[in-house]
This record gives C-alpha cells, structure tokens and sequence, in this order.
C-alpha cells in the first residue's frame, strides 16, 4: 500500500513536470510569435493551450483520488494539496502564454509592440522562457537553486514591468492607443506569467524545506 | 465522529461567507473610491486587503487539517477541496478590488477615469458589486439562482470590457496614454473579478447538482 502511495505521488510529480514542459514550450512560441509576427507559432500555442488543461483536470482528479483512496497525512498529504495548487498556477501561466499569442494574431500582420519598447519586451520574454525552463527543472530535480533563479528572473521582471509603465507615462511617447494597450495588457501578462512561476517555486521550497522562502545567499 | 465532521465542514463553509463578505465590501468601496476619487476610501481597501489573505490562510489550514483527522471521502472530499480553490478565487477577487483602490490612489485628486468612459465604468462597478453581492448569497443559502445571476451579470461586464477597448482603439479617443493604461488595467481587473466568481459559482453549482453549469431558463 504505502510502495503503491509512493508510486502515485512520484506520478503526480510526473504530471506536473510534463504540464510545466508544455508551458514552458508555450511560452517559447509566445515569445517567438510575437516578436516576429509569426501567427502560424501564435495559432499554435493558441490551440495547444486545451491541452494544457486536459492534463490539469487529469491530474486534479488523480490528486482527488489520492485523498481519497489513500487518506495521506502529514507531507504526503501536503504535497497532494500542493500539486493541485501548483497544477492551477501552471494552467494560468499556459492562459497567459496564450493571451501573448493572442495579441500576436489580432496585430498579425504588424508587430504587437512599437519600435521604443521592442528590446525591453524582448528581455521580458527571455525572462519569461528562462522562469518557465526554471521551473520545469526545480520540478524534476528539486534543486533550489532554480527557485532562486526565478525568484531573481521575476525580479528583473518586475523592473522592466516599471519601465514600460513609466515609458508609456513619459512625455515622449508617441504611440497610437491601441499600441498603447498593448504594451499595458503584455507587460502585465509577462509579469502574472512570473508570479505564477513565483508562487509555484515558494510551494516546492516550502514541501522540500519546511520555509516558504529560498534563501538567496547575498553577494 | 460524523456530526464533528459535519460541523467542521460548516465551519469551513462559515470561513468562505465570511470571505466573501469581505470581498463584497472591498469591491463596494472600491466603487465608491475609484467614482469619487476617495483616497481614504482606497487605503482603507489596500490595508483590509491583508485581512482577506489572513482568512484564506487560516481556512487553508483548516481544510488540510480535516482532510487529515477525517480522511473524507465522495461529496465531503470534493467540499473541502472545493474549499481549497474557492478560497484561492476569493483571495484573488480582494486583490482585483486592491487593485482598483490602488490605481485610485496613484492618479488622486484626479479621477482615473476620462469622462468618456465613466458611465461605462460605472456600469461595470455596480455589476461587480452586484457579483460579489450574488456569490455571498450563493455560499450562504446554496441556492443556483444566485449563481445564474452571477453568470448574466459576467456576460453584461464581458460586453462592457470590449466596448472599452473598442473605444480607446477608435479615431475619435482623446485620451492621454496614462488614461488609456487606466481604462485597459481597470477593465480588466474588473472582468476578471467577476471571472472569478463565475469560476467560484460552477464549482458551488458542482458541489450541488453534480454539473458544471448551472442551467439558465430559456426567457
């Protein structure tokens, strides 16, 4: 009984992985789309998006079974708790992949961003690829060293998310309206994209330490 | 050991009213706040945000603890689990409402709405008081209506989120570029709020009937 629990738990585990894969994946192809125009990348992380939540219902239900079959306490049973957690977390983050497709294809064929804010949306989503390729491997190895990494990557990401407000704020900015909704409704999906890979990497650290901040040595 | 339980489960149910009781005030001063740039209004918002969070920890904690003391099973697992993801809406909902508080701050003694859009803001204010409204009566007395409410009022704001984005993309918006940041941050935070409820509302309706939807009458 308890070897089987164990073997459940580890594809819980599995689940997660293989969901922050796709997500990691969708946001590749965000970043892609967007920054070429490339809508045929942008339908496709669009229509991928259903599977990401086929596989979050799919593990939902498989953490539900768990509990109930299993009634785990103590760690296993927060761990349980914490995947269904984490599960809706990644399945916002693939949304916010998407919403980035999806401004790609409404602007298709012009670019999303005007020319002032190109390189700063450029470093966002590096960012986003790196917080979501991060993610993906604190989840596989469990090694905090990844959740320090996305706490820092979230934390440029928060900066370059001041700068395009302050940019748009600025008397220089010239952009037409909608450009400038665009660059409101992107630099919030980026950063929600981050937060979301924040709060999963806080979840991971506190089922593996206890504490639900990862210690950053200082510099 | 059955009647405990049952108590505890009401107990949980107890915590979510009172969450959702929370979130309605919220969301009601926000209004009165973001119409009338009522900058006491706003803070008040932004620092009983922090009692929202207080709440959804505590109810976490309980529905963790029942889930290990009762090992519960069929109807009462998917309640506490329901629980769970409520409490995660409902949290976000305080948030959504902060947010509304705090872009009233930031452009106070100005009002962060230009004239054009306020009786469109208006609108979509009260129909998120009136949401918030709805999913506490929904939680209290579990009766769908509320929730069939709570889904005609979320198709209202969905209306009124793309009527604001088509206006700032029209030729005739004379708005400046922080107003515009404005009016897209701000309709979407309220969109998303009622998002939210609805998403609170099907899994209710879930917990009732055994289906996702509840079912609207034909008028």
């Amino acid at each position: 009984m308890r070897e089987l629990f164990q073997a459940d738990l580890k594809s819980l585990g599995d689940q997660l992985v293989e969901i922050a894969g796709l997500v990691r994946v969708a946001m590749e192809r965000a970043r892609e789309a967007v920054e070429t125009a490339d809508v045929e990348q942008a339908e496709q992380v669009i229509s991928d998006d259903a599977r990401i939540d086929t596989l979050q219902n799919t593990l939902d239900e498989k953490a539900i079974e768990l509990l109930a079959l299993q009634a785990p306490v103590a760690t296993d049973l927060r761990t349980v708790v914490g995947s269904l957690r984490m599960s809706t977390s990644l399945e916002r983050m693939g949304d916010l992949a998407r919403h980035i497709a999806q401004l790609t294809r409404l602007r298709y064929p012009e670019l999303v961003f005007p020319e002032s804010r190109r390189e700063s949306f450029s470093r966002m989503a590096d960012d986003c690829v790196k917080v979501a390729a991060a993610l993906e491997q604190l989840l596989t190895e469990h090694d905090l060293d990844y959740a320090r990494e996305i706490v820092k990557l979230n934390n440029e990401i928060n900066e370059l998310h001041a700068q395009n407000f302050k940019a748009v704020a600025a008397a220089d900015w010239d952009a037409t309206a909608p450009q400038t909704v665009d660059v409101t409704l992107a630099s919030r999906y980026f950063e929600r994209f981050a937060d979301h890979a924040v709060s999963v990497s806080r979840k991971v650290t506190y089922l593996l330490t206890g504490e639900w901040e990862p210690t950053i040595p200082s510099a």
